[in-house]
């Protein structure tokens, strides 16, 4: 077996620390430099108490010259820093940015939403996304960069995908509310991320439509199908340190019935490793993707109102982030896709 | 002032406890008789050891000897308990009965979603709701019977019910996700609800329109001047004890924008003492309505999707329970609405 | 029944926030100035949301020239600021400090724990505190300045004084292992405080008896008759976003039994208002605190190793914080002491 | 490398649902039959929905019948049945009760503690445990019956042991208080473990000396060297899923310092692959043990007050349980001790 030297950038961070905690169990990966920003010079235990392997690790600035050297390099970086670090890596180096600079495919979107210039468009790391009588896994073999998908995204895209490119739902009336853990949404300090705020507490973030994620969806859901996408999206942090349980419905196609969304969903998902459409009657949460890099799906109709209603959950930083990465170097690698990545949650 | 004496039956349950401790503040109710069923027998300390001026009383068995004699009598019992209870106290006192048996006009309706035979309709205890041109506290004044609306329904209705009745939305595509503290479920013990199932953890339930409460929903919302109402509802458990924050979308009238929205929004609410819209910018959170009889909702427009969002927060006990029961008791005895009510969270 | 005018400064902040719920229910206060640091010149409604009543009121910065004129002044400071501007405030005004800078008698405690110089020494506002023969409320009325107590040490103190003012135990040897919520941590951002970092997990704090509350614990033990103490502290973060569950134990005095600690309890506590000993057999829980200015205590002896167990819990904003104030408010304006304060938590 | 079979009865419950998680990931261990009790017939995926290679699996009646045949047993069920199954299974099987049937060496102590007669005494699963100058580990080859230790007393052995074997402290005055997620409580729905109870709480159980664990602590202690033992044992449930913080304070003897009792754990754990002393500075959380086989300690001393005060974090279902038992069952069946185990806890 050959082994894989990999470095990890924004190693004190979630994403980093995921990557991290994930690629331990890789059997062809060597952990090499890991570096962070204002942490650099201190010890990875002090951040990552749960990383006891990498405990007594320095964590190194993060510049090309301490990532340079290695066969892949994961960023977990704020947004807008990927590009130029990326440049000066070369492109016989695997480049995965966790973040968002490199997600959407329209320079426009990028600007609208985000703000300041595209950086540029990677291939697009959700190996289970429908393209057209494809999937995405079939674009990533052998690419030098991959943009992670945002968690958010990722929940949803898998839960109503099969609906739409199988046209058994009306993907102009999408509606998605997410019950969201506090890990996606950072380890950087601020008021309403405090404990004390959020014990005991519901409350939505970026309500009506200017989420960024928004275009990010769409841009998927036009490669599983559908013609045009309109969705509306609502986030809401709730007391779970991870995960995130996304409610999708949309109005069915004239005469679709149970049965027929049943069987396009097993169709899309009967020979995925990492998506589970779950047996009648049992309904996903979050607890059951804990740690794993797996997606629960079920599926409902709602026939006084005429809207399927998908409920999807995983791991954010797992199949959302960390895990949904490293299933996507595995692939640019030419390993096998599921190579140390885990089904199997942690619970209760 | 005169006295008020009022019985509570299920008074070891949460919606039992939460009339006690709301009504310990009230400054003209004695607090009469508390009952029980399998608890009969102990000191009501034993269970809601929070209501320390109470913890010596004993709890009685729930018969129509025990709750005879006084002004008014809460109900906190079992579904299907209700009406044999109440046929026996006589129209003389006021029963609330904060359970589910008396709150559809429709026996038909009742049939469907709970089965059995419908107990009868009582006053809906729903202040705030619109009727017409006016509300139904309008119609309280004087009742000796009240259904207490259920949670659910009081935190969807308080959220759309400004638009339904003005116009601004088309109610036929109404679509509800709900994240939902545990005591909503109430008291007894049952798998799902065990602490070790639930913390970290976000699962939906009841998925899919046969949902007991939406018949509710689309009542109170033809009162409110919907012709034709759909909704799809989906509640979700999410780690805290209390709460609801609810999200509420529906596609827009043609033309309407947010100033529309928000001035129907402040001419439903702005007299309201219990229904706060809050100032732009700021978000609802289940946080600050612990404890308190009231709603914070807040509304955008999702301009993409051409869709209202509205989110509204209460608490499932208070507001969705025991606090609108008192204030429902209130308006019928004739007393200020808000007597004994606070407007005051318990945060953080 | 007189008016008083009260203004609190740091209004934005647990303390400040906590104080301002309680006395909106105080049937003789007029809330005047509120004052913050940073936040000077928003409005209240922005950082405290469960205030409703307040909502619009706008943050003055906090002087001298704002909080003059009114009766009463509560300061919910960072450590340090208090003595000044106490001083500027005059006698005429009662001044009551929610922070730590004048708790203690020694001056060289505080060099000693907390650094710099003290700021003096005010009347200590634990009402309940063991005192000789009397209590410290005793020493309140009339006074003008309220040193408010620290939160563990009043849970703690709560807990085993009595063993120790009837000499049942060496306080020589007492060990306290406490389980606390965040907001006892304040409301600045820092990193382990967040949300994904405390969901899920505990973890200690200050450990090994450097601690800032070990000498107002021993002050405390030593009024309330113990020769010497000695007491090793240990407080811990649990995810909650209130309550202090204080485990304490001490060494039994020769000949000790259950049922003269019962008794020694009884006779401290049972005229009481706040502080209740739970019958044999019921354990205290935050959870029947929460919101109240009360104290739930329950003694076991444990034979085999001697040692009594003390199980204090309280609120740690209100009898740990702002309840606690307003007591020692009352008694030093000379009003009844428990005006404004309830005994009743909010559960589940 | 040779196949094991394992059947693994009470598979639907926390304590065998910990050793199927940990299970599917030992590169040796092939799973055989599943039992229960009430719910035999069903899926797995019903009760444990986390771990997806076995949902479809069916769960069998537990009799020595559906167990037979396997290399290795493991029982996680009710105490007082492991006796009579084990007696079936004959000593050509390796029997792991993770029960608390066989933990005690004194039949008395069975007799006092737990009632009932004494169903005798397996080899104890506690590798590390100091044993005169070696470790239990040294008589685990070969055994065919293990008693797996209780979660707490796992905490506190692993905690206090090297201060203990060392002469450091006297054993005769231990005070220990511990947080303890859920689900060491078991899977059995009750009113006081349900998620409105405990959430936002935190309450002590079994207060005062007769809580089963403590005899097992003491045999333990006595065992790493102490003459006499006398511990102060106090549980307290706080609101996680999993975890046990226990903060162990001990007199310390003469001349003690925190260089020698540094030296001692460095001594004791060292070399020990799941025992884990912190650099100075650094405290222990739950959080990074979740999941992992792992204990992280601390230790500091309180000069004051002339105590050792250590603080040690295990996950109560895998170092607690379902780890240390496959660990003893790697040693047992002369496999590298850490086989399929890891010490990555996954936060945050």
């Amino acid at each position: 077996m050959t082994t894989i030297t990999v470095a990890v950038a924004g190693a004190s961070g979630y994403a980093g620390g995921e990557v991290l905690r994930l690629l331990l169990s890789h059997p062809q990966v060597r952990i090499g430099a890991l570096t962070a920003a204002s942490s650099a010079g201190t010890a990875l235990g002090a951040h990552q108490p749960h990383l006891v392997p990498l405990a007594d690790r320095v964590l190194q600035p993060t510049t090309a010259e301490t990532l340079a050297g290695h066969d892949v390099v994961f960023l977990g970086l704020p947004h807008g820093q990927s590009g130029a670090i990326a440049a000066e890596l070369g492109d016989d180096v695997l480049v995965i940015d966790c973040g968002a600079d490199h997600r959407l495919r329209s320079a426009d979107d990028w600007t609208e939403f985000y703000g300041g210039e595209h950086a540029g468009t990677w291939p697009y790391g959700l190996p289970e996304l429908i393209v057209g009588a494809g999937h995405q896994r079939d674009a990533l073999g052998g690419v030098d960069r991959i943009a992670v998908p945002g968690c958010n995204v990722t929940a949803i895209t898998l839960g109503i995908q099969p609906a739409v490119a199988a046209g058994l739902v009306e993907a102009t009336d999408l509606v998605a509310v997410l019950a969201n853990g506090y890990s996606g949404a950072g380890k950087a300090p601020k008021p309403h991320l405090m404990a004390s705020e959020g014990l005991g507490a519901a409350s939505p973030y970026g309500v009506g439509g200017t989420h960024r994620h928004v275009p990010e969806i769409m841009q998927n859901l036009r490669l599983a199908g559908a013609d045009e996408v309109t969705i509306s999206f609502t986030p809401t942090l709730v007391p779970m340190a991870r995960g995130i349980l996304a409610t999708t419905t949309a109005r069915l196609a004239a005469g679709v019935d149970l049965e027929a969304v049943r069987a396009a969903y097993r169709a899309a998902y009967d020979d995925e490793p990492f998506v589970h459409l779950l047996p009648e009657g049992q309904w996903p949460t979050t607890a059951a993707t804990l740690g794993a890099n797996t997606a629960q799906i079920q599926v409902a109709i709602d026939r006084r109102v005429g809207r399927l209603v998908v409920v999807s959950a995983i791991d954010n930083l797992v199949k959302g982030t960390a895990g949904g990465a490293i299933q996507s170097m595995n692939l640019a690698l030419g390993l096998p896709e599921t190579t140390g990545l885990s089904t199997i949650g942690t619970a209760p």
